[in-house]
């Protein structure tokens, strides 16, 4: 996954876990793309301040995953959502049959991880 | 939701944030249902203090609920997949129009949720 996504998927589940001085940073800086320069002048942090915050909250986000792993989880659902989408939306009268046992299957195994 | 359930759902998701401690006490009296006698006399701890943990577990739980809100986003979905997979199953080819177009809609607010 590319590094950007990753970052905002682990934000958007477990930002709340973060102090708001952490989240207002790491979202102007990471999220917002706003310049080192230009966060640590507004917050009256030096850069290297800036820096290890967000050095830190990257490791305290990818650690919340280690632990719940529920980005992962989230993922894997998707997929499973996206393709019983699109077999139901392509599928014949004739196909019907075997598009009931398969929704039923990917149904079970999405049921399976939530 | 019954309040043991609800208790399992919290546990599920969040009992990794615990620390290993708390998780095996709250397993065994919450989960498992073993006696507060039974497990302070394993631990050698009082029973105030089993039932000062649970508390303190409980909230815990609860309050990464509140911040995260991720027992509430997947029972949603869950009940989304149920009813996806309940309209394939009893489609007959006539209504296929029809129930490819609740399946998108439905997979559309599922994939919002994620």
């Amino acid at each position: 996954m590319e590094n950007f996504v990753r970052r905002t998927l682990l934000y958007d589940f477990y930002g709340e876990l973060l102090t708001e001085h952490q989240r207002e940073v790491y979202e102007a800086v990471v999220l917002e793309d706003y310049s080192v320069s230009e966060v640590a002048a507004d917050r009256g942090i030096s850069r290297q301040g800036i820096h290890d915050l967000v050095r830190r909250v990257d490791r305290l986000l990818e650690g919340y995953e280690e632990r719940l792993g529920l980005v992962d989880r989230f993922i894997r659902i998707r997929n499973q959502v996206i393709r019983i989408n699109e077999m139901v939306s392509a599928c014949t009268a004739d196909e019907l049959p075997g598009v009931r046992q398969d929704v039923a299957k990917i149904s079970g195994s999405i049921l399976e991880e939530l």
